[in-house]
């Protein structure tokens, strides 16, 4: 084995997430170690050229921007492991240009991810979480039974982003009797599921919108006035992408004038802050961006890290690059 | 047709609940009309003598007791009708006794009921109304993310009672990915999830117990201390049954001091009476006995009570009646 400082150093700027909450030792290995850049006293800048060429690879979490200053003071740098889905904080195009192999945690999240979208919509639909409020409060004993519940079964949902989570939600949904169509980038042949190639087009004919897609210059406001508008009344949205594929403005006025039904939403434009007016209203369900928070998929997925950096740093084949078309 | 006072009666204890919250009009028809009994101001055992030869159906819903001295009072009653699944409030040994066919919604509600199962058991594993409520108190800014939740993939779910609506609930966790066991009076030939004639054995080999039997004599208090103790410190229960079928003293204890992980309760023993003591704990969802009650499922509902009271008056077989062996 190879004495410690000898091993080949992979940046940390942050603390990622997963390290914050469960400490290092879940991410040590024999084949590199951890350079971390908030335990010097020199200012970034200064820090990152002073390790410009022995820094190959970084790690990073959701929360952690990659810029293309950053990358461009890392001339050595060959691939940047993040340990989410989502890839908003990176300057992919910086990435690209530079030919920066860029890993995220694949699909380990992504059952999780599902899950929560599903448990938000029966939430939103059933009215659990403002049921439970009910309780809690003592209304049931003084006001008597709750207000009636929508049924999940024979929804039609629309699936925004039909990747593994999109899929993995459709999957779980057709289980409970409900009709799933999708919008996407591309149609794709190995589904069967109605495809529309116009979001505004899905939500007309939508009872529900889940939003699975990525945030991207595309995507960004992608489901604006107008979506909501053919959403309708009646409609739900459930958001467990990026809070900015949704202007919030927007759906916040939206929910809160009834001009649709309600929402279910884990992501929000600009966490950890939340639209005040939300909090007032029962039609939404207010989750804290932990799509993908459980303990079984942190062990998977700090397992997963650390076996791509070490594919990495042993010339082999990444576990999973992301595919940016 | 004939003229309403003609028309067969329907004799009607207090409003069911389905009433109460749509008003009679909508359970109207020219096969029978309604007897009510609270709007007169006879005593009511003065009311069903004088009404005793001539009703031969009632229906009542969920909360309305139907005892043996109210049935002693009615002999020609041939026919009882309840708007929901449970029958504990209905002596059922008096109509066996007496021939008297019980029917109640059937499988009506059973999709409505298992959606909330599966939507409790989401939101206790990922803590839906916890974190809802950590975002709503502004907790997410001033103390960061919300703490893990648990898959629900890999769970190793106990089902107890293994009818309509457990059924459909072992569909929709299927989907999840769970590993479903159970437990009913008898093994099911038809079915090839591993069978528990034990519930206690079933609960030490589950991770989670949903309870969706009746609640009978048998059934009453079947989820005792030991039980409890079996299913242990990590194991979650939803009871979206009959709340007496689960001891709620040690159930509460057993929350409280940490003996279970969590619980997901539609339904308590003294509804609405919930246990104080839950209301400050976390790892608990507390819901007003709704598993049945959305929009959709009413009014297939109430179609369903009309036409089987009609097929009843017209001397047909009816849509369903309750086997209760």
């Amino acid at each position: 084995m190879e004495k410690s400082h000898d091993l080949p150093q992979v940046l940390l700027l942050k603390p990622p997430l997963d390290m914050e909450l469960f400490g290092q030792d879940r991410f040590s290995s024999d084949k590199f170690r951890f350079l971390k850049a908030w335990e010097s006293p020199l200012p970034l800048d200064q820090f990152l050229q002073a390790h410009a060429q022995s820094v190959q690879a970084i790690l990073v979490s959701g929360g952690i921007p990659v810029t293309a200053e950053t990358i461009r003071l890392l001339p050595a740098l060959k691939m940047l492991m993040t340990t989410g889905a989502g890839l908003n904080h990176i300057d992919m195009a910086e990435c690209r240009r530079r030919g920066i192999a860029v890993a995220n945690a694949g699909s380990v999240p992504s059952e999780d991810v599902a899950d929560l979208a599903v448990g938000l919509l029966i939430d939103v639909l059933r009215k659990v979480t403002a049921s439970d409020r009910y309780v809690r409060r003592g209304l049931w004993i003084t006001n008597g039974d709750f207000t009636l519940g929508s049924k999940v079964g024979g929804k039609r949902v629309g699936i925004v982003g039909l990747g593994n989570i999109g899929s993995l939600v459709a999957k779980r949904l057709e289980a409970f009797g409900c009709c799933i169509s999708y919008n996407s980038r591309k149609q794709k042949p190995s589904v069967s599921y109605p495809f529309y190639s116009n979001v505004r087009e899905l939500a007309a004919n939508s009872d529900v919108l889940i939003i699975c897609c990525g945030l991207t210059d595309q995507t960004h406001h992608m489901i604006n006035k107008e979506v909501l508008s053919a959403l309708g009344k009646e409609g739900v949205i459930v958001n467990i992408g990026r809070g900015a594929i949704i202007d919030e403005q927007e759906l916040v006025r939206c929910l809160v004038h009834g001009e649709i039904k309600g929402a279910g939403l884990d992501v929000f434009e600009k966490e950890p802050d939340v639209p005040k007016e939300l909090f007032k209203l029962d039609n939404v369900v207010l989750s804290p961006h932990c799509a993908n928070l459980t303990g079984e998929t942190f062990n998977d997925r700090q397992k997963y890290v650390v076996a791509n950096l070490e594919a990495f740093f042993s010339n082999k084949p990444l576990l999973s690059t992301v595919v940016d078309d």
